[in-house]
């Protein structure tokens, strides 16, 4: 291995100069190889809700300017003069974060999003030597080759790019909560998110259900594979599907009437929520009790299971619905995310930048 | 086996004749002996909070007159003319509910709580048959023998009362949830249900940490085997066990501030409740992702593990400390169970009656 990249490199990338300010293009600095980076030309990021969320400074401690993105497919371009895992020219994903420390309980069980340490993000955090780390809403991006996934031959790049964040994130609780033959599970919201749940859950063997608000999204949730879908607007559907299913998992980050969808839970069910709303759910005790359910919460993936998605997303024709979209569309394209306008996930065209 | 039962049974009881009347002593039925049921000469029952709240109506769905108590332990009088399981003199007892369909897949797996048909509660529920049922704060009781346990002989009859839901209510999650070597334990909480989860885990073999609002009860919950001791009135309490355990079981039925007590779990750790306040808990939705941790609820446990619970109470000397009273005390203790005036569990002795 070569290491022809001592200096820092330049590139361009797409900025938010404060909290809720449009998108400027800018130039960054990305840093000077180290022996275990890897240099990516990034090619597509993908538009996650979350970026809206730390660009709105929803959710506090954003720091200005930012870079959003970390979902970011390319192509690698350069590695230090210890990368051992990755060459010049391959395929490469980076999801949502850079950096964990390696060596707590977590790390070293490839549950990096755990990291006593606190686990590096991939962008709008400081890494550990202090610097702030911008994400994939650029031309390029250096990384530690740890935290660097190989992208499939069968997954074109553009796809490929919302699976690191949409994509683990769904991926890693259905795995964690067993999803597979024989268990029964709904997907709650179909968005970026939820149309990816409804693919791998498919893929895993389950019988899958979508709850969403209103019928609008049939056609398409049978198309990834749902075998029913009933809407959420209805109350019967609340009484028809009453102790139906093993696993819930809930992709809409707005609040939710938990104990009515804890009555969808069989014994020892778990309604497990990936998104956030900035307020707090409420739940009677009561809709634990009477059933040993259970509520919990799930946050991405680790490396080496963000690698096992994307193969098994490969290997299953899995793949997100993408609306390509120019760089400079990027701000209607937000506004566009919260009005739930598009199908399914906004990508970057990278080039257009 | 003989039957020379077969007229009803006519016992004297303590009733509660309309939501929040003090109790009477009264004469009540009990059913001619079936085929499997037995007759029970009762000797102690427990008062449970719950005892309470249904006897002021505070869950709804109170059905006066209500003769309470779930708690039961006595001496077996008579048998049915199919009993194989007990014979005449055998120390037993009776827990939360006295009959289920016994054909679904809960009965069949000896989880008769969660009965799809719907399990019969030992009082202030309908069998059945259609006939009311009245509940331990009487002199005898007729119980089918499939929900009926047997008091090992370590164990007397009265401390073993409160164990029947106290016991069972605490020792089932903490079974569930894998409580024992290598695991940390928090139990909130030093009640009636505290006091015995503390024996509990301890036995099975976890660090057990007691979190109680103050440090009143502190030299009792080492006593009963705590390793550690913390005042939650302290804010420091929630600093300095943040991220350490696997397990809380929350104990109080009071409202809590869920989130302080998620944010001291590990990761994948869970927090489970077996009381149930009034009013809806509620907790922000980051405090689940954060850890993959959990919020669930158990309720009680089934006829196989409930004798387990007792014959593993009887293995490691695990009792309840209790305060017996007689009959006409009930409302007294009531109200003291009310003021937290108790340690730790009120039994009535049925010959006071």
């Amino acid at each position: 291995m070569c290491n022809n990249h001592t200096n820092i490199t330049m590139t361009r990338a797409l900025s938010v100069p404060s909290t809720k300010a449009p998108f400027e293009k800018t130039t960054i600095e990305r840093r000077e190889l180290r022996p275990d980076d890897v240099l990516i030309d990034i090619k597509y990021s993908g538009i996650c809700h979350s970026d809206i969320h730390n660009a709105f400074n929803e959710w506090g401690g954003g720091t200005f300017p930012m870079v959003p993105g970390h979902e970011i497919a390319g192509i690698l371009s350069a590695v230090g003069s210890e990368v051992t895992k990755f060459t010049v020219g391959d395929r490469v994903g980076v999801g949502c974060f850079v950096d964990s420390c390696g060596e707590c309980e977590y790390c070293l069980n490839g549950e990096e999003q755990f990291c006593t340490k606190g686990v590096i993000s991939t962008y709008n955090d400081v890494d550990y030597d202090g610097n702030p780390t911008y994400g994939g809403y650029s031309q390029k991006i250096v990384v530690k080759e740890n935290f660097v996934v190989r992208i499939p031959d069968a997954l074109n790049l553009d796809v490929a790019a919302p699976l690191l964040c949409a994509g683990i994130t769904t991926f890693s609780p259905l795995k964690h909560w067993n999803v597979g033959p024989g268990k029964k599970v709904a997907i709650v919201g179909m968005g970026g998110l939820g149309h990816v749940a409804i693919q791998f859950a498919h893929a895993m063997g389950a019988e899958v259900t979508v709850l969403s608000r209103s019928h609008n999204k049939k056609d398409e949730a049978l198309s990834f594979g749902a075998d029913q879908y009933y809407a959420t607007s209805e109350p019967a559907t609340f009484t028809q599907l009453a102790s139906r299913f093993d696993v819930i998992l809930n992709t809409v980050s707005a609040n939710l009437d938990v104990d009515a969808y804890l009555s969808l839970l069989r014994i020892d069910g778990t309604l497990v929520n990936v998104g956030a709303p900035a307020e707090p759910d409420q739940y009677n005790v009561f809709s634990l009790l009477r059933g040993r359910r259970s509520i919990a919460g799930s946050l991405v993936g680790g490396i080496r299971e963000t690698q096992d998605m994307l193969d098994f997303a490969a290997e299953h024709k899995i793949a997100p619905m993408i609306e390509v979209i120019r760089a400079e569309k990027v701000d209607e394209a937000y506004q566009r995310v919260l009005r739930s306008d598009v199908r399914y996930r906004f990508v970057i065209d990278i080039a257009t930048l």
